[in-house]
């Protein structure tokens, strides 16, 4: 038997995901809450490792358990007690023993959050990457939508991608920009992302905003594979992880809110 | 000849807007500022005196300065630099001296948000009051609605008021609660209002949510001019200034982002 729940968290004082040597993490955090609510060792699997700085609203996380817990819904708020208040638990349910957040999942939803505002906000201060130079935003929706179908995304793909990532090919479902005053935002869902594949690409589109590339250079970018000829990574700051889908698959065993 | 601009803060951190012995305040964090950039001691005013723990989106302020700026956009960009980042300025301006943000504006706007969820929410941790028992929305409509108009609203008064308040008749002119989910938020403008009236306001309102009271008991609590008889004050933290209206007033001399 497994606990599956949806995991809330602002990435700012984390180095990320997974168990790191240099600081706290988000699986660490889980891991101890969890260890100490159920007194019992528990290790936890999350769909998609998220790098440091980088918040998640939707983030999908399994973990084994002996012992079924009598009240979920009380174990849910004997978590959120045992967390720090920038991560937060929710939809804690039952799941079989097969069920993997990582390899079951059939896309990722990110967002990227650029504020456009000449003078910085204090409520996205923490959600946004502020950057207030003019951009071109119907030259960027170009940029978006050529990256739209499955494609070789080796140009977009950070160079210490780990072994896992055997291939550079991915699909990607949706790529648009949409103004949201005072946010320009980035939506993009994917099959499965690169290392550093969401901020590169929006390095690539701010380029394209600034004028300073074509918005019909995006499939000779692709094609020509080579992570040097697309735009800087963007700060992890402004990035998302919204939601984690799992079509196809049936919903946990016991849905509770 | 004065600046004029419009300032954002969390007031998480502080003993709210006006200068006070027992902890850094808006007050104090602008004037701190505008005395280092401008290099001459500046006094500020601004619209309203938000409380302790309380945010404002949209508070006006003004401040008498012997010289003149030369740019703008550039004095906006350092007081932003010697701010603290939860202390932000906006659409810096000159306004002429007789420009008075409190007694000129027509009326002020402020938002105060419930988060209903059952888990808490990382995002609006610091922005609601977490609030999970069911309220019924409708009933707190009604009761909302009750509060439209000229009233006397010493029921939901502070107790500690300033002598300033020489009279408690107060006009709202919108009082309405509106599902956006996952907030719940109570919307209140009015002429002026009097020391923690929203807070008192929505303790009542949610009060009247619960069941506890009923939403027809609004105006005889009005006439009862008797804050015991109103329900608890609201959390500082879910109260915003949302903005500060100046109708039938000109507006400032150099509008500027």
């Amino acid at each position: 038997m497994q606990l599956r729940f949806v995991v809330e968290y602002e990435g700012t004082s984390y180095q990320g995901w997974q168990v790191q040597p240099d600081g706290p993490t988000i699986q660490e955090i889980l891991e101890r809450a969890l260890t100490t609510a159920l007194r019992e060792p528990v290790r936890v699997r999350g769909a998609g490792r998220t790098d440091a700085g980088v918040h998640a609203w939707g983030q999908v996380v399994a973990a084994p358990v002996t012992r079924v817990p009598a009240d979920l819904d009380r174990l849910r708020r004997s978590l959120n007690a045992l967390t720090p208040d920038d991560v937060a638990i929710r939809d804690l349910a039952l799941a079989d023993d097969a069920f993997d957040p990582r390899r079951d999942a059939s896309s990722r939803l990110y967002e990227y959050r650029i504020l456009t505002t000449d003078a910085p906000s204090v409520f996205w201060r923490r959600w946004s990457w502020h950057f207030s130079r003019p951009l071109d935003v119907e030259a960027m929706r170009t940029a978006a939508r050529a990256l739209l179908g499955e494609h070789d995304f080796a140009a977009f793909c950070g160079a210490d991608s780990s072994a896992a990532d055997r291939t550079t090919i991915r699909r990607i479902i949706t790529s648009e920009v949409q103004v949201e005053a005072p946010l320009l935002v980035y939506r993009v869902e994917a099959t499965a992302f690169l290392k550093h594949m969401v901020r590169n690409i929006v390095g690539t589109l701010v380029e394209v905003g600034l004028g300073d590339r074509q918005a019909d250079d995006m499939p000779a970018l692709l094609a020509s594979r080579d992570r040097t000829r697309a735009g800087a990574t963007a700060p992890a700051i402004g990035l998302v992880l919204r939601e984690v889908r799992y079509e196809g698959r049936s919903s946990p065993m016991q849905p509770k809110s």
